[in-house]
């Protein structure tokens, strides 16, 4: 045919949120894979495990030994990525050797003390008190004067290099902004200036009236794959209501955002039948005291999985020297993720 | 201590040739690791195997025989993400979503008919024919009017999503400049002007002053860790000569290539006694017809182990999220593939 078909055909796709491109290519999904396939994760862990050094009452490396909580648990990471005591200074060899002193915190934040357990299998309650707890730590740690960003994420899953699979999230806080909120900032920032409103709230009303790209909506929050998702399966959680960061949200919206997170990870294990793997954060608006009007709230989920629970997608080779590459299409992505059942497949089982 | 501490503290490095930053996290090499463990690749390999697409002789999907070639073959992947005859056009809604159809070819370059090689298990003469031939297709895809980037690259081992072990690289050549090389032309160029030499050729000048990053070196190639480097064992390599591209190499300098190349790559292997894995690729100008004088060809080399043949490096949660992280800095690095023996481990092995 002589007309360009994206379902069909090679294609580049505009991440408007970083300024990045994307080669989609959905001719290819049905290629033969002789690679390397992952082992399914084992799959029943005890509700307490002796030897786990997040579970309530265990000694943590160095002897510190964790409360027994009962519901979320935040201590400082024992291996922290960043150092709150490190002193100013910079490296700058002929503007090609740069380099700037940063300091930080590092902290590891237990969403339960059940080691069995996983975002998708806890109540909604309890997804509730994991929101309470990122938003009182976004709101402590963006308080203090050396903190100008706080970036909360999970990794879920073995795959995703988690070094414990016992239910825990991280928090990394700095003082400069990292590449990707910066570059969010920038895109955002500009898209207010020339339209007055948020560049997601204008994506958001495509999406509602497309709704072809929809995983999961409720009052206040939607899940949908992005136009742009550079993984096989990754979505982008929004806020209806255009805020900055989480402090912001009513009491209502907190457990709006509860559900759609509980809803939107029961899809996600039920596509494979699997814990499934991803790597998820939070963006929000940089804690530098600026007021970042133009910043909309929103969370990336960025799953590994391609095709099955052992076939992943390798961001690899042309992904590293180019940009990023993918096979299956949103649309196709979207479509299967909403069509799955909103019960979690263990819980439906006889 | 009040002095900033490159060796011991958390901090920022500059990219210069993509302008990104990198957090490096000196201090957190001796965590414990209770995660993943790869499982070491099955090393023993037939010189030739039936079931293999890729040696010489064999079918391939759909039934094409592969030639008996004996030094490279170069044919058109089967299952290509570029396709050449998608038509113009494009997709733009209020913006946010946008598309444009990509076309190119993609192709795969058997490197040896050997199943059991690798790059640094082939002599000399077998690399330069790699190089001879990375210099054809170069040549070759460039010259067509609608392909305006040429991207070489090596997938190397399962864990970097190497579909099939016999030894082979890939090209994906388009119409379109991808992000990255598109980001190199930016700031290559801004230099260029300001300086009136290649960015590459000051960068070089400073790492052959300091040493501490180099890695091997020959009269016409300069292997080292870059200053920015991500992956832990990340290495670039560049020509002394400020060419843009292959296809202005003497014939010296191609074998000075092919030698980088194996010393390199010999090194790698040493490094965990295995066969190491990798996605390795050449940056070259652009072939859209312009000169792009402020170009300097290089090539990236991506591994991803850490500590040992079954330690991985994630790039997840903050470095998807934020920006990439690394904790072994790059001049312990180069220290340790600097001081590995230039023989290849199985071939010294009694
Ligand atoms: O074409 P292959 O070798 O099957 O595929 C491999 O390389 C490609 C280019 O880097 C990647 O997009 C794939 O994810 C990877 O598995
Ligand atoms: O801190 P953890 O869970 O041991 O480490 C994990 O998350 C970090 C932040 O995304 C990554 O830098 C590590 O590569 C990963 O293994």
């Amino acid at each position: 045919s002589s007309h360009f078909d994206p379902t069909e055909q090679s294609h580049r796709r505009y991440n408007p949120l970083l300024g990045q491109w994307l080669l989609v290519s959905p001719h290819r999904s049905k290629r033969p894979w002789q690679g390397q396939q992952e082992a399914p994760e084992v799959e029943k862990r005890p509700a307490y495990d002796p030897t786990c050094y997040l579970c309530p009452g265990n000694s943590r490396v160095g002897g510190v030994q964790n409360p027994n909580y009962t519901g979320t648990f935040v201590f400082d990471n024992d291996f922290a990525a960043l150092q709150a005591t490190v002193p100013v200074g910079s490296v700058n060899v002929r503007g090609l050797l740069r380099a700037e002193a940063e300091s930080g915190v590092a902290r590891v934040i237990c969403f339960s003390p059940r080691h069995d357990l996983t975002l998708p299998e806890m109540e909604v309650g309890a997804i509730r008190g994991v929101v309470d707890v990122w938003t009182a730590q976004y709101q402590e740690l963006g308080a203090r004067p050396d903190i100008n960003y706080v970036q909360i994420f999970e990794n879920k899953g073995s795959m995703m290099g988690a070094s414990n699979p016992h239910p825990h999230g991280q928090i990394w806080a700095q003082r400069t902004v990292p590449d990707d909120p910066a570059r969010e900032t920038t895109h955002q920032l500009a898209y207010w200036s020339e339209h007055g409103r948020s560049l997601l709230t204008d994506y958001l009303a495509i999406e509602l009236e497309e709704q072809t790209r929809l995983v999961y909506q409720n009052e206040h929050f939607v899940v949908l794959v992005p136009y742009w998702a550079v993984w096989p399966f990754e979505t982008l959680l929004i806020s209806r209501r255009h805020v900055q960061d989480l402090a912001q949200l009513t009491d209502d919206e907190k457990n709006a955002l509860a559900d759609a997170l509980q809803q939107l990870t029961i899809r996600y294990d039920n596509l494979f039948q699997m814990s499934f793997p991803y790597s998820a954060g939070l963006h929000q608006r940089p804690t530098d005291g600026q007021a970042h009007e133009s910043w909309h709230l929103h969370m990336h989920f960025y799953p590994p999985l391609l095709r099955s629970a052992t076939v992943r997608k390798f961001m690899v080779g042309y992904e590293l020297l180019a940009n990023p590459q993918r096979d299956i299409t949103p649309e196709v992505a979207a479509q299967r993720l909403r069509e799955l059942p909103s019960v979690h497949y263990k819980k439906s089982q006889p």
